[in-house]
């Protein structure tokens, strides 16, 4: 079948991908981002043998999970091929049912020759005789996963040569109608009365923040030795036990960022930590999804990731620049939330930083970088234009902030006037997530040792 | 050291790469794979905490590798450090240098306070002990590495403050050099009277093929089945002990590269293989080393990657159409050869096929393709158009196979004019240099066994 794909359609814009049990370096990451590694660029087409189905069917059948379990995998499922398709992805998906008695008929014709007996494994017989549960398990994912923008096709497979045809029309047919379907969307999306939805009021929490909050230099200096100190041990313990942290700084051009960066990592070993700037996508980026950049750079076990700037430029510099259509950034605010909601479930620390300065300071420290030789560069002609957008950047940050502060990824908002008393508040509050899972997980494995 | 180059330069140009133990996906392909895969892009600063030295120099000291096997080690890093430098790539080493009594001195004073006790490990005290093998291997390291374009500068480490100036003033002085050289020789490059190296007159190769070989149809069929079949084993089996394979497709326009692989890949599992198509690079590829978009496909243990077009490129088409320069395209053949020659000591089956017609031939192939549906969108003006260029293409082709033929890497001509023929020759050349190397691998068992 993949090599009737192959023939039929043009090699050069096609991949095959086929999924063997999972690489250390996958199973280091929350359970998509082998599949996010994978997916085809814009204009490409991937051929998945095997796909995120695989694993969760098979681990209902073989009883390690529950139906709630399945349930969870099944919305996951759902939600990343929403993601894809909202993106402009054509999602096409064949299931090959062969009926027990073909599937039987057909082992043994392999297995009669030898030539061809090489082709029946234990696993096929294992499976065989699991094949009443395999098709209770199959129907129940094949109903919940048959979207509107992914349905099912199933196809009776005895017959090899109905089946291609039947999966090559099929695809011709998906293909021609997803053209028809994106160019009506296009028009659509051109429409300047396009319908505004009409947020909640929101009061402005960036006004609620107080600006006056400072250290002095004596105290900034203890405290950052101290909790610089408890860093290092924190981090060098969360390696050891193999946990991951996530850091993302947002916040104004000019709060300090950068220096709240460095204070951290000049407490990690460098062996330990990525810091991931995130300036303009290359091509390759551009061509998937706008979150496949930042899976990209999720860490290993055991290693911090820390974004300056991150995957909220979708519903800050996108929205108000405009890179982003209204559907897309107000779409973005679910990704976001499952997105973390997949890093925080597979054991990362996330931490989300809002670091806020007033624009009275940060007009204060333009000049003062344009003083000083080496920080002239940070400065362009654009940071100025950003400036006379701050009520439409405020906007955007007050409902970014309103949407995506969820129970398990609250922001963290810092007060940036002073950036003495803004890093403390960043270290310090790193410390004191580290401390919780470390303790939480503590009492985890003491719990686990008394039962 | 790194915080400070991190605050002396832009942040948003530099990643710092530090290497912990390699991953499975990183110890399954040859020892740079790891070091490819982290290379930042051009107008990108790497900083290295550790890098290809530090395996080398561990292995020495604590005697798993003898002097031979270092000296090899050493001769690869300078082929690799002369590679970046003359792709353009500037490479500053620095090396900090500790006595051993202020190395001694400095580990008492960590550990004589409670709170950076924790910085001294049992490593440190161990290679506190060795410290006289490792300043001997180190001084051999850096006099044979210590190159005109990546020479070492050696720091005194006990102050510090003196050696992050002295570090911080030679990045710089290397920095501001490298751009004054590269506007040199851009000049240079530009001057149309580069001289001309001489070749060594040589014969036509292509001539000297029979392209009236050929196979019947019902032979082809024999045939095909048999090594499909056979195939089909060997590719099973080399999964298994963890053999990879690698088979590079270079030919002329509808030489019948497509046609030859998909029968290749017919006989073996989607889980197994990939088919790269090499086309025009991305913008990421195009801002690293030409062999970089290759390295990135180099197969896990046990899989198979098949190159429609590769890496030949360079001193094909962009020789001929001149995307390289001359000096850009000669220096390639000793890069290609030294390429090859990682990969096949990492135990990879490498396997090089020239497709081989004649301009008729080509001619009717192209015809014919203009009259099928859909295979029309394969024959473009371009095709014709490169049809006019025969002569340059064959007298690099020619070179080519020439300069880079090695025993280890031979390429492998196939008399193209006749499909079944050059199908069936494709196929069993495969067959053959994998039962080799599964014998090969026996005979090693067997010995070991014995002995």
């Amino acid at each position: 079948m993949i090599n009737l794909l192959n023939e039929w359609m043009d090699p050069r814009y096609m991949r095959t991908i086929a999924f063997a049990e999972p690489s250390d370096e996958e199973r280091e990451r929350p359970k998509f981002w082998r599949f996010w590694r994978t997916l085809p660029g814009k204009g490409s087409i991937g051929i998945y043998v095997g796909s995120w189905y695989s694993e969760p069917l098979a681990q209902r059948v073989y009883g390690e999970t529950g139906d709630d379990q399945l349930q969870v995998q099944l919305m996951h499922i759902r939600q990343l091929e929403q993601l894809l398709s909202d993106d402009g992805a054509l999602i096409i998906k064949c299931w090959l049912h062969l009926k027990k008695d073909a599937q039987k008929k057909r082992l043994k014709a392999l297995q009669k020759k030898p030539e061809t007996r090489w082709r029946v494994t234990e696993k096929d017989i294992k499976h065989l005789a699991l094949y009443d549960q395999f098709v209770a398990v199959a129907e129940r994912v094949l109903t919940e996963t048959s979207t509107a923008s992914a349905p099912w096709l199933i196809v009776e497979g005895s017959d090899i040569r109905y089946s291609s045809l039947t999966v090559g029309q099929h695809v011709l047919n998906r293909i021609e109608q997803h053209i028809a379907q994106r160019q009506v969307l296009k028009q659509l999306n051109n429409e300047a009365d396009w319908p505004r939805v009409n947020h909640v009021s929101q009061q402005n929490l960036l006004d609620s923040l107080d600006l006056t909050l400072k250290l002095d230099k004596k105290t900034y200096r203890q405290q950052l030795a101290k909790y610089q100190g408890r860093i290092n041990k924190l981090v060098r313990q969360a390696h050891q036990l193999k946990r991951s942290s996530i850091l993302v700084f947002e916040g104004w051009d000019a709060a300090g960022k950068g220096g709240a960066i460095r204070r951290l990592t000049h407490a990690m070993d460098a062996r330990n930590y990525q810091v991931i700037p995130v300036a303009a996508p290359t091509d390759e980026e551009r061509a998937h999804h706008y979150l496949w950049r930042f899976w990209r750079h999720i860490p290993r076990a055991g290693q911090v990731t820390i974004y300056d700037r991150s995957w909220y430029g979708r519903v800050l510099v996108e929205r108000v620049e405009g890179f982003a259509g209204r559907r897309e950034w107000q779409r973005a605010y679910a990704e976001i939330v499952n997105f973390e909601e997949a890093l925080v479930e597979h054991g990362i620390v996330l931490l989300k930083f809002w670091l806020h300065i007033d624009q009275e300071e940060q007009l204060k420290r333009f000049k003062e970088r344009e003083q000083i030789s080496y920080k002239k560069h940070k400065i362009t002609e654009e940071d100025y234009r950003n400036r006379e957008k701050w009520d439409d950047y405020q906007r955007a940050v007050n409902e970014m902030i309103a949407r995506t502060s969820t129970h398990q990824a609250p922001w963290l908002m810092v007060e940036g006037n002073d950036k003495y008393y803004a890093r403390i508040k960043v270290l310090k509050a790193y410390c004191e997530r580290m401390e919780e899972m470390l303790d939480a997980g503590m009492a985890e494995q003491s719990q686990e040792r008394d039962s």
